[in-house]
């Protein structure tokens, strides 16, 4: 059942994005949007439309902040390949986007692409009250500027830049930042869509992301480049501290699953109807990709 | 008056950009967002406060907006200004951030720049209505993203490639996204504040954008860059088609003041109330930086 909703999400929420673009000028800008929006897992988005599920919320709203929060997502992505950032090749099992184009359209297809989230969430479909709206932009503007995502890849470089070797609790701060903070909106969106009080979402969502990364971790060491569709073993060779690095491979496998008992315990007040997302917790740490 | 008036502005929105930023972390890419909104003419924010004012809209909402304008221009600047961009090493007489710091903390600047704009305008302080908000986030992600400014920054980068100098129609298009969009949006968000109808400030801002750019190209052909700020002559250095290339330097300086008429025109209606944006509009065209 998890695996089709997963598909269901992505597919309602490329739909969103590709009929959002479909009357957009033709250059290769738009077009290289348009490619770093697919071929993702979509699991940002499906956790705004589950969520949103868990509360019955109807109508357009759901699609239209999945389809928001996976835009963010990927122009973070685009943004962290260029060769100034992380100089990376391969995404998604696909060239990335300055490979496919060239640096200056990668980076302006990035700051479209962060445009478009927050020009979804404005859209009158995305919620008819305009509170909830606003609610989402200014959620969203926290979860990923300077006190959350972009902050989380500040500390990463200021790390490597220092040559400094990150403990446990810098490092699950960086995460915390770093991809925990989308996680943690997409999660509590559908809360936010509802008007209900966003708290056991959070708390799924805090233990859900953290796990994500430990996965992401133990990928970059178990995983082959093929499955993962991009390149493996950078951050052991970096000599970067990871939670691998950290804990020993056993221990962190062992937490990401303490993880995702946790972030199914939230969930307990939601009784069955909260299936698919403690489905989605343990596909979190069981991914091959 | 009217520099008196500009400078209040600008003091007003690096006010609010200060206060924002002030608790955020201690890390180069905070630093490098600071100084990226520091120097500026603040012409847009002044565009937002003085539109306000026309209205009477009282409170912080014009600052908060005109701070979220200033901050989305300054990202604009900062990506623009990137190697594998414009290429420039100064700005506003100072070393361009990438120059200052590097480009990874060029480009996180840049995004977290974008992510505060959207922040400011979501704030509760920017209008008490969430609908105007929302109205303000929807207006200004539909004139910086891929359907506006960086539209503009796309066809202007097709056009470099393809080696194709732009006749009058293409260059005006061209501009009017790039350049043009922003403008409009900050002569517009005073009406949107007050809840009024929008178009006189439009038919300004529209005259005023188009009077601006064709300024910025006699700049490039007159300015010296010590006054300038950046380096000038880049435009005919590069073979690229301007205002001034198309229609000679006299011809386009006419052009820009009957322009400027056109603005002042848009807003007889409001009297001896606009005179400090019917100032603006001559500044436009007269200034050396």
């Amino acid at each position: 059942m998890f695996a089709a909703r997963l598909t269901a999400a992505a597919h309602a929420t490329q739909s969103v994005l590709a009929h959002r673009m479909a009357g957009y000028a033709d250059v290769p800008v738009v077009h290289g949007m348009r490619y770093a929006v697919e071929g993702g897992k979509g699991l940002r988005g499906f956790l705004v439309m589950e969520s949103a599920a868990l509360y019955g919320v109807a109508g357009p709203g759901p699609s239209l902040a999945g389809a928001a929060i996976e835009a963010l997502h990927a122009y973070s992505l685009v943004h962290d390949d260029l060769p100034c950032m992380d100089d990376d090749d391969v995404r998604r099992g696909q060239p990335t986007v300055h490979k496919k184009w060239d640096d200056a359209t990668a980076v302006l297809v990035g700051d479209a692409l962060q445009t478009l989230a927050f020009d979804l969430l404005a859209d009158a479909d995305c919620a008819s009250d305009p509170a909830v709206r606003v609610a989402l932009v200014a959620s969203l503007a926290r979860a990923s500027g300077a006190q959350g995502m972009v902050l989380g890849q500040a500390q990463d470089i200021a790390a490597e830049t220092a040559g400094r070797v990150l403990d446990l609790d810098e490092i699950s701060e960086l995460q915390r930042n770093k991809t925990g903070a989308l996680i943690e909106w997409s999660a509590q969106a559908g809360a936010v869509l509802a008007k209900e009080d966003p708290t056991p979402l959070r708390h799924y969502a805090q233990a859900l992301g953290l796990a994500f990364q430990i996965a992401d971790d133990i990928l970059d060491v178990e995983g082959d480049a093929a499955t993962v569709g991009k390149a493996t073993g950078k951050d052991a060779d970096a000599g970067k501290a990871t939670f691998v690095s950290l804990l020993g491979l056993d221990v962190a496998k062992a937490r990401a699953q303490d993880l995702v008992d946790q972030a199914c315990d939230a969930l307990a007040p939601f009784g069955a109807k909260a299936d698919v997302l403690k489905a989605a917790a343990d596909f979190v740490v069981t991914r091959k990709k």
